[in-house]
């Protein structure tokens, strides 16, 4: 019941928006009565803050599978085009409205930033681990992280329009990129 | 009178959000009637978009600005520096509360969508003036996208902490990767 109450707020988030989703919203589409969804979840900043980090960290453990098929030939792009997956993905635009929400509402950074951040730093070794380098030579660090502002930009660029022939070209762009740049001696 | 509902609702935008920003608070901020508010702008869509629009525009005359003072030495990590600033800005911001709101309204998204890519085209060329290279020149085109990319993702990192300093160093890298990467010659 927990689980179907958070995968309904995240569709309730990427459809709706912020503003849209709320607890009765979320409570009718899950089929969970209101009493049984306060038991789990008593606000709405509860529920979306569990559900974005639930959903992320399924997330990943999907890309995990997909990494275990990368080719050895062409390993860097087909690491970006998991990594940007990511940022196309439902999670990210509810993750989105959540995040902006929080910029003008101090209550919810208080949960929202320390979030983001065990994402973000999540995110940057999976990263690191999926790209098989080590991140203590030449500029490898600041690459990996650039490359993670990059595809979050590819994100939100995604979000209004369809913009997926754009990001590809880019995405091949910045894996030759990276193929020349990162240190993998 | 235009100008300072629009700065109003800029204002509004970063400070209290999408849902925050009422016609109601613009005119009492801006010290305008309500009847001549709606004598500009007969809406909130109205005028948030005619806002975003007008300081975006106005912010890049002020970029040209400090462009003029670019050194020759390291002019391509001042480069960066001018782009990242203007998506750590508060117009950035302002903009980033109507794209979020639009991806979940289908109104707001046929005014927003064509505003988003006229301002993404004109930063584009605006990109490419200030680093003074060949668009047509092997992979120049992708790596200007890739740069606006990363910086529209630098700014969605702004958005909830303050991330300068690693902000900072991360356009150092990159920097030295255009210097290497762009076909200047």
């Amino acid at each position: 019941m927990r689980l179907r109450l958070m995968e309904a707020t995240v569709d309730s988030l990427v459809e709706l928006g912020w503003a849209g989703t709320t607890t009765t919203v979320v409570s009718r589409r899950a089929g969970v009565s209101r009493g049984a969804q306060l038991h789990h979840f008593p606000s709405k900043q509860a529920l979306v803050v569990a559900a974005v980090e639930h959903l992320t960290d399924r997330r990943r453990d999907d890309m995990r599978r997909h990494a275990e098929s990368l080719p050895e030939h062409d390993r860097i792009r087909g690491v970006l085009e998991i990594l940007a997956a990511q940022f196309v993905s439902p999670v990210f635009f509810a993750a989105l409205e959540l995040w902006v929400a929080a910029r003008t509402d101090a209550d919810l950074r208080e949960s929202v930033a320390p979030l983001e951040r065990r994402i973000g730093r999540e995110t940057h070794a999976y990263a690191v681990e999926l790209l098989d380098i080590d991140e203590s030579r030449g500029d490898n660090r600041q690459l990996v992280q650039a490359t993670l502002d990059l595809v979050r930009g590819l994100g939100l660029a995604a979000s209004l329009s369809d913009d997926a022939a754009r990001r590809s070209t880019v995405l091949d762009s910045w894996a030759a990129v990276l193929e020349r740049e990162l240190d993998q001696s």
